[in-house]
C-alpha cells in the first residue's frame, strides 16, 4: 500500500500521520514525480498536476484525495472512466476567508488604513472618521458553506444578514433569504455586500452598474467569490463614480490583475491577490480529513468524507 | 427648565430630543458659555470645560450628565459640596473599542498591512504568511465591561480566553479567570495579551521586560487600558529584542506620543492615537442613555443611569 503526496507537510504534521498508519508505506515529494506515480496506490495532491497521460500512467490508482476545494484543472474524463475514487476538502476554506471578510470589513470601520499610513509618516492623528459594524446590515449573495460561516461572525457583531441564493431557501446564519431574482430589491438596505457566488453561466456578469446604483453610497462592496460576477470596467465606473464608499476585491476577471488595471490607480478599493483562503493550517486541516478517510478506506470502506462527482465537478 | 448641552449634535439627533421634551428648553453651544451656564438646571457636556468657579457660577444647576466615561477633568469636591447629581455614560466604550481589538488582530492574521502596502506599490503578491484568530488563545488583562465584550468577539471566533482580574473571580466570557499575581504563569500559553487595565498606583508599570520574555515569541501584545502600565522603554526593547511579534498601542505613556520616540521607527508596532473609542454614533448612543434619565429626573426621580459618587470617580 503506497501513498503518494505530491507535496511536503512540515515534520511535525507528517510524522503523527506516517505513525498512525504504520502498514502504509508514504511517499512525499515536493513535486509529481511519473515514476513513483505509476506505483501510487493513493494519491493525495493539490490537483494541478494531473493530465489524461498521467492517470494512465498510475495503473494502482485506486483513490485520489485533493487537498483542495477546486478541481477544474483534473482530468475528469480519464479520472472516471478508471473508476477511482475522488474526495477533496470541502469547507477547508471556510474559517480563512470568513476571517479575511470580518478584517476587511472592521478595517475600513475602525480606520485602520488611516493608522498605518500615520505610523509611516509619523504623524499623531485623530481626526478620522471611525465607524462601527455594529447594527450594520449585511447582504450576502450566494451563502454557502463560506457564507454562512461569514454570517454567523458578522451575527456576533449584531449585523442583520440577508442571504441571495437561487431558491430563496432559508440559508443558516441568514436573518431572511430573497431570491437572486430579488436582489434589487434588497441592495438599497445593505451597509455591506458580498459576493460569494461561484463561476457558472449564470453568474457571470450578474452585477451590473445599476446594481451598484441600487447601493448605499456608503456602502462597501467585498466580492470573494469568482472574478467574473462584475466586469472589471463597472467597477471602476462605480468607484469612480463614487456610487460605493469602498470594494475589496479578492478575485477579478483577470489574474493577476494586469499592472496597467485603472484599478491600482483608484483609491477606495482593498486589492487582495485572490490569497484570502490561505492560511498556515492549511495542510494541517487537510490531514484533519484524510487520516479518518484513509482509516475507512483501509477498512475497504469507500464512503469516505467529501466523495465527489468528478464529472458533475463537485 | 433649562438644558445646557456645551456640544452640538447633529440635526437628526437634536430634533427628536427637543420634540420629545416640549416643555423643556434646550440650549446647544459647540462651547461653554457662562451667561448660559449662570442659567442652566442640567447641564450636559464632555466633562472638561469645569472648574471651581465655574460650578459657583451655575447657581441652578442641580444634574451634570457626562457624555463621556472619565470625569478626572472635573471638579469633583465644589461638585459634591453643590450636592449636584452626577451621571455618565459608563459603558458606551464597549462596542467600538472591542471592534478596533478585532480589526486589529484579524488584520494582522489576515496580512491586510501586506495587501494595503502592495496595493500602494502596484504589486500582485500572494507570498505572505496568512494565519488565523481560530484556535488561538486570548489573556485579557482587566477584563471589565470592555475586556468581556472583546472576551464574547473573541469566543466567537473559537478562540480560548483567560481573564487575569485582582480577585480572580469569573468574568463574563472568560473561560477561566486567574488573580492578577498569577499572570505570570498564563502569559506563555496566550497568543494575544490584551491589557485593559486602567490607571491606579497599582498598575503602574505593572508590565515588565520580564513578563514579555514569558510570552510566545508569535504574540501579539495589545495595549487599549492606561499607557502607564508599561514603560515605553521596556516596550521598545521587547519590539527590538523580537520578544513578541507585534505589539498594537491605543495608548502610551506620554500622549501624543512625541515625535522622537523610538516607537515611530519600529516595524513591528501599530500606533493608534488613542482613539479606539471613537465611532459615529458616539453622540447618538449618548442621547440614548440620556433621555431616559431625563424622563426620570423630570418625574423627580434621581436614580438615573450611571449615576456616579463624584469624590468616589466611578
Amino acid at each position: 500500500m503506497r501513498i503518494y503526496f505530491t507535496f511536503d507537510p512540515r515534520p511535525d504534521l507528517k510524522e503523527p500521520l506516517v505513525k498512525q498508519f504504520p502498514h502504509v508505506e508514504f511517499i512525499f515529494h515536493a513535486r509529481l514525480d511519473e515514476e513513483e506515480l505509476e506505483k501510487a496506490d493513493v494519491l493525495v495532491t493539490y490537483g494541478e498536476d494531473l493530465n489524461d497521460s498521467r492517470i494512465e500512467i498510475a495503473k494502482n490508482l485506486k483513490w485520489i484525495f485533493v487537498a483542495s476545494a477546486g478541481i477544474e484543472k483534473m482530468p475528469a474524463k480519464a479520472i472516471a472512466e478508471r473508476n477511482i475514487l475522488v474526495s477533496n476538502v470541502r469547507g477547508i476554506h471556510k474559517t480563512p476567508m470568513a476571517e479575511s471578510i470580518l478584517a476587511h470589513i472592521l478595517s475600513l470601520k475602525r480606520a485602520l488604513p488611516f493608522i498605518y499610513e500615520n505610523k509611516r509618516n509619523k504623524v499623531w492623528d485623530k481626526k478620522a472618521q471611525l465607524s462601527e459594524l455594529n447594527g450594520s446590515t449585511a447582504l450576502i449573495i450566494g451563502p454557502g458553506a463560506i457564507g454562512s460561516e461569514i454570517g454567523r461572525l458578522l451575527q456576533a457583531f449584531e449585523v442583520y444578514t440577508i442571504g441571495c441564493n437561487r431558491s430563496g431557501e432559508d440559508a443558516p446564519f441568514m436573518n431572511e433569504t430573497y431570491r437572486i431574482d430579488e436582489l434589487e430589491s434588497q441592495l438599497p438596505k445593505a451597509h455591506i455586500v458580498i459576493s460569494m457566488l461561484p463561476s457558472t453561466p449564470e453568474t457571470k456578469h450578474l452585477i451590473k452598474l445599476d446594481h451598484f446604483k441600487l447601493m448605499r453610497d456608503d456602502a462597501i462592496f467585498m466580492n470573494f467569490g469568482r472574478g467574473n460576477v462584475v466586469k472589471t470596467d463597472v467597477l471602476i465606473q462605480a468607484l469612480e463614480q463614487k456610487l460605493i464608499f469602498h470594494a475589496v476585491l479578492d478575485v477579478f476577471e483577470e489574474e493577476p490583475l494586469p499592472l496597467s488595471s485603472k484599478l491600482w490607480e483608484i483609491d477606495n478599493v482593498t486589492i487582495s491577490p485572490h490569497f484570502s483562503s490561505h492560511s498556515s493550517r492549511y495542510v494541517e486541516r487537510s490531514l484533519e480529513i484524510f487520516k479518518p478517510s484513509l482509516e475507512k478506506w483501509l477498512n475497504g470502506e469507500t464512503d469516505v468524507e467529501n466523495k465527489m462527482n468528478i464529472l458533475r465537478g463537485y
